[in-house]
């Protein structure tokens, strides 16, 4: 779900922007050039794998996306890379061993979301390079920026250090899985084999390869993430045999159950009246509250985004409650949430259906906080359910992990503080992204390492049609695909600079 | 929706059942000589009809359906027939003056339902003709049974006895609706014309002509149908600035209301928390309890037709409340309902998709029953939700209409007792169709006219892939089109005999 947080709108930038100055990087000039010279290389190396698209959901090329990604790890110069089996799409693990005092972790995903063809202006799999007004030049295709756009320019960085002869500041271990779309639903099994644990564990942190640059220019840095678990209730003829195996003629309801019903009587269980606040057995009783350097991280947000400009953004004219602005972005920060993605049962037409349905499906999610788990918030779940007597509806969990936390003195959060300071990018600092991605399986027990996502590219759309990634900027304040892939070589020294520090 | 009482198991048939005995026709024989004479025309009529498919809630045909069935009712000797405009869809209105004493009103609908030809095995519209084996040769096609057929066997009758030089025994007044299929939206204007209204007036009542014939060949007599209220209620940025505009991400709901959980919230008051009976406010005040006759006619049903039987045919193991099948059966004929046909929100995919979805829909139904009108429970729905702050919930009513009751000893129904026993049919009575068509029409204020269902014609699959209508039995005891129209033909004859009985 990492590029799930580019449906949040950006929030938090400095009121200025100057263009970048250079980082300490050592031959910077000659990695630049280098990156320069293999840009085109690097570009149809993109359009490649977009032309692969990898989507669990629908068991589209989950192998072939596997070993398209162990490929392009050994062609990035990674010594060793091996497919992880899992119960699910396997996952690939690779080392790239350079001599060095410290390792960083990556963690890739190498899948990509649904896609309608017909909603496209050009075919989601070509990797078309279109004019996007205001923009620049990008790459229009799914997982041009959800994820495989910033993942590549972090490849084409690390064999820009290569080219010149250089051997890299740090040495890598890289993760990649083909599930984070249906949220990592066997990543932990991947973590939990001993070479894949014992070469994360020698890491100083595990970063994600991001866009996460505004449009002025500016920088964000995130502490976290609100971890998120995706299930489904459904009640019908499949559950018990109260209700129809079929959508039946409706007058029968006037004998017979309807499993819209039972679902909407269930539901109404999870939520307050206010149609918000989970009302979920024990739900908040591990809710950690904000502390006050999130309540100040937050206000200063909150002075960065005009209310209005967000909720022009967001297509909303309220806040929950009518809550005054400060109040809802604390919200958005601190509260777990019980969300109801979708619904469907029977006739779904235009106008009316005269049918009783025989299937009736809500889809949800959890968004959760520290210190709640993905575990627990199943667990409680089922026992408020069950409590209830709702022992005809089904509850199946299609995915999820917990929340992470990454303190702000880690090495991996001051690397990019010192990164944007030494190149003068404006940055704000999120106490927690909103969104999700599965940071809590290098977070959480047993590795407990800082995770972080990082990039200075630029892109959007992720889920949606005409998914787009910036490949030359028509500002010179916005890193097209050279200057972000510039960014990912200045951060890997940095953080090499920052580890030496703490070990001097 | 008179197609849709198909959908209902067939309920009620006497145990026993023989070749039915000529009716007192007069000619009968050569009635029946130009009825096979014809077949082969009124064959392809009925195939061209179902080549223009009139299907309201598509805008398809709207005009031309009217024009097509104007010039059908002209080809049957009908003396006038026009167009009568309404705000929606266009009704026919006929007469055929034979200089009778007695008139009979006849209600067609030319509409149909929805389909998709990917499920059909022959193209919809094509009228195929093809073995189905246990009943004989039928026609496959949208509308075959629902109710272009039975209707079609109706036009036949009465140019079979013109044919032979003869005048119909008795006047008729048609009027087609093309908006059944929506719930007859505008069919109230229709019969508000003065001219409609008072050729109506003059009427001993009105029946559509319809396709009731058991597989063992014998009939069942409905003394009313519940009635129908189609609505739809709608949540999302279409009703309150509280919600998005769209769907957005997911994360945002911390923030955001989700109009999902709002639908939830209104549902659920809609219905007590056994998840069914209704909990509007007011809902049963105008409610009839069955009279004692009509119990017994419930009892007579519930032992011709075995539980098991029952239970099969609609897919389920239990009744409301795991009652006994009695207690079903009565709830069956007497409950008014609040049914939800359909419910769609947000993603509807497989698995799930983080979104907050901007829009969430409920298609719900009411069943009416004797006093209640479509008016009262539609100003109920209103005041119930009003009064609980759901000003954010749209609601639109589709269409309906109220329960509709004819007695026993009105001349339409003793006719059709008189042409069962002449002619040797098994028979049972409904106390009243779960179902619903518009009769409410004809029998409430102002016309107050018995109002019934005819028809010794048979098929299956209405609003279903496959329609189907017979058109040579296998079965000497089951009606094909021949003999459904000669049924049709002693219909007449039998309501001409019993007024005149009536009128000595």
């Amino acid at each position: 779900m990492a590029g799930r947080i580019l449906g949040v709108s950006a929030l938090g930038l400095l009121a200025f922007a100057v263009i970048p100055a250079a980082a300490e990087t050592p031959d910077r000039e000659q990695v630049l050039v280098a990156v320069e010279a293999q840009r085109d290389v690097t570009v149809k190396a993109l359009q490649d794998w977009i032309a692969l698209p990898t989507i669990a959901a629908e068991k589209r090329n989950t192998p072939a996306g596997a070993e398209y990604m162990r490929q392009l790890a050994l062609d990035a110069g990674f010594q060793q890379a091996k497919m992880i089996p899992t119960d699910g799409v396997p996952a690939v693990f690779a080392t790239l061993d350079a001599g060095a005092k410290t390792t960083v972790g990556i963690y890739f995903m190498y899948d990509v979301k649904q896609f309608e063809p017909s909603e496209w202006s050009s075919p989601p799999l070509e990797g078309r390079l279109v004019d996007r007004p205001g923009e620049g030049l990008v790459m229009i295709g799914r997982g041009a920026v959800n994820q495989k756009g910033p993942q590549m320019a972090f490849l084409a960085a690390i064999k820009a250090i290569q080219a010149i002869g250089r051997k890299l500041p740090v040495n890598l271990v890289l993760v990649a899985e083909g599930e984070e779309e249906v949220a990592s639903t066997h990543f932990d099994q991947v973590v939990a084999v001993p070479e894949v644990r014992d070469a994360l564990a020698k890491s100083i942190g595990v970063f994600i390869p991001s866009a996460a640059q505004s449009k002025d220019g500016s920088a964000n840095i995130t502490l976290g993430a609100k971890g998120a678990v995706e299930f489904q209730l459904v009640v019908g003829g499949e559950t018990s045999d109260k209700y129809p195996k079929t959508d039946i003629h409706s007058s029968n309801h006037a004998r017979i159950e309807n499993p819209a019903w039972r679902l909407v009587k269930a539901l109404d269980t999870l939520v307050a009246d206010d149609g918000h606040t989970p009302a979920i057995d024990g739900w908040f009783e591990n809710v950690r509250p904000l502390t006050e350097r999130q309540k100040q991280l937050i206000a200063e947000i909150a002075e960065l985004n005009p209310e209005d400009q967000e909720k022009v953004l967001l297509g909303v004219g309220r806040w929950i409650d009518d809550e005054p602005y400060i109040t809802s972005l604390e919200r958005f920060y601190s509260q777990p949430t019980v969300n109801i993605q979708g619904l469907i049962a029977g006739y779904t037409g235009p106008g009316g259906k005269t049918v009783l349905p025989g299937r009736a499906e809500a889809k949800l999610e959890f968004r959760l906080v520290p210190a709640m788990t993905g575990d627990e918030a199943v667990s409680k779940l089922k026992a408020h359910l069950a409590k209830r007597g709702f022992d005809d509806v089904q509850i199946t969990v299609s995915g999820g992990y917990g929340p992470n936390e990454t303190e702000e003195d880690s090495i991996l959060i001051e690397a990019q503080k010192k990164l944007f300071e030494q190149t003068g990018i404006a940055y704000s600092i999120r106490p927690r992204n909103a969104g999700s991605w599965p940071g809590v399986i290098f977070n959480g027990p047993p590795l407990n390492l800082p995770a972080s996502q990082f990039g200075l590219s630029r892109g959007g759309g992720a889920h949606a049609p005409n998914e787009w990634f910036l490949i030359k900027s028509s500002d010179p304040k916005v890193n097209g695909l050279d200057e972000a892939t510039m960014a990912y070589v200045d951060y890997l020294y940095v953080i090499e600079q920052e580890t030496a520090k703490g070990s001097d």
